[in-house]
């Protein structure tokens, strides 16, 4: 495979606050294995809200702007990385095609770390089940514990012998922290400058407020199958006439009320950029013949196919 | 500053197993903002276990052996990245040096992910407040929530005003879960093969056990400031008599009888090596005219010296 030359790989925190938190009740605890318990004092000073972001930086970019992976809910940005079944990801494709590449970990996701509850977030972390991964993420219409129960669909894209290598990568979520992460990513995008933002599932509404409060920081925004985006009667999306838009959606999305109710959500919001002269461009594969595509079409078979559709409109879309 | 041509980078998720969580009572949870509150049920197949490793693999590596980065307790992989400060981190230091470089989120940690307690880990995590850090990472010898009145060390390398972006790596710990990280430590040493390891505090532990379980698979150690050994008496430290060990120890550690406890505790485990006939390299800064580094002392201004060191000896004891 094609080398890359690196100026530099880094990494940075981002966005949050310092907080105290006191009046909590010390404890006994046993903090090294093999030692006695003792006090902890979970009271103190503590940094909250702040997200990670790590960059590989090209020696000569081919694109003057960088990509930006922002991934989905449940997950962390490793999941940009090398794919379940051991392919190269989407980090890798887009170095080799010539863009300094950006991935994150959104607030309480992965390296950045996450804070007490019900103390600092104020509800309960989610954990997803396997169950909720295999019918949500599209791998087939019927999880089982018995892997050899379980129902995929004949023309997955999704390598499902590498199912559990895609929940290793799981990590959990929130559901009240929304304000928090978009604060960080509006952090994020001021820091890293004017960008080409390519977000997934979840990732996709936090890339749009984004980029409709600091629309000049956006080159293009591809959206791989979003799962919501704002009400176009809450914002003001003429703001995005300079912001080209790629939507992308894989197969089977009619089986599922859930993705039901999402597409007819995410069409209107298209409808709405489409009257504001937003310029948009809407893939659903199996309109070109392209069938089988999970929710995480980037960790699919025919990944770099798609990427090379997204790259491809990126060279067409921005100067 | 000098490029590296670049293989590929790439990451895995490895050890652990998958479990059945059952009984545990459905609750109504905001999953959605603005959406109302939908039953979550927490039962279900999860991967519990798993710890995350990045790499970084050279198109021509000079070393034939590739450097692990081993982070220590509280903290991610992110660690060895770019430094508080802002300055290139270990990682970058020995990629240019020519190595291939793995970094690693220990289980329970950063993009490895972590279980529902006390379900799964049975007992509560543990969050790192600013004063333990600035006090057990011997920044200065008394900590302030006001910046002014904090004190630091006169000669501290530590990067003082940087102290917040140390602590926004901060991940929460359990201590309830040092043998299922052995074995995930275990697993991604075999799967990496022969390697030079380079552990931080609570990661020397796992390091040097993983060492004693595949001696062949480890060509060189690096522990610094070890936090914990294992007890020379419940080990045979003979089957380390092929793998040099390189101890290094920052400044200041008499002032704090934590760390003098930890000091006197691997002293013990260096002479068992010794009279086991283990190469040991046992470097304490301050006697090399080197002053004021802190534990993190590969986030100290003058992190580049004593990774000059480290390379120099990896070449001196490794074929």
């Amino acid at each position: 495979m094609e080398q890359i030359t690196v100026k530099k790989i880094g990494s940075f925190h981002i966005g949050g606050r310092k907080i105290q938190l006191s009046g909590l009740p010390a404890y006994a605890a046993t903090v090294a294995q093999g030692a006695p318990p003792r006090i902890v004092d979970p009271n103190g000073d503590f940094w909250t809200g702040q997200m990670y972001v790590q960059y590989t930086l090209l020696t000569e970019p081919k694109s003057p702007y960088p990509v930006c992976l922002w991934h989905g809910g449940g997950l962390s940005g490793a999941c940009w990385e090398t794919k379940p079944d051991g392919g190269d990801g989407w980090q890798m494709y887009f170095l080799r095609a010539g863009y300094d590449v950006y991935i994150s970990d959104s607030v309480e996701r992965g390296r950045a770390a996450w804070s007490r509850y019900p103390d600092v977030y104020t509800t309960e972390p989610i954990f997803r089940p396997y169950a909720h991964a295999w019918e949500s993420f599209r791998i087939g219409p019927r999880y089982d514990a018995d892997d050899e129960r379980r129902e995929a669909y004949a023309d997955a894209q999704f390598p499902v012998e590498a199912f559990d290598r895609l929940m290793m990568q799981s990590v959990p979520r929130w559901a009240s922290n929304d304000a928090i992460t978009q604060a960080a990513y509006d952090e994020y995008l001021k820091r890293v400058g004017p960008s080409i933002i390519i977000a997934h599932s979840q990732g996709g509404a936090f890339a749009e407020r984004a980029a409709l409060r600091a629309p000049s920081m956006v080159k293009a925004i591809v959206l791989l199958e979003p799962s919501g985006m704002p009400s176009p009667d809450t914002v003001d999306v003429s703001r995005l006439q300079n912001i080209p838009h790629l939507f992308i959606w894989g197969d089977h999305l009619g089986d599922y009320p859930i993705w039901k109710t999402y597409y007819h959500h995410i069409m209107k919001y298209r409808k709405a950029l489409e009257e504001n002269k937003v310029p948009v461009t809407w893939i659903e594969l199996p309109e070109r013949g392209i069938r089988g595509n999970s929710h995480m079409l980037f960790n699919d078979r025919n990944s770099d196919e798609i990427a090379a559709l997204v790259h491809q409109w990126i060279t067409v879309h921005t100067d």
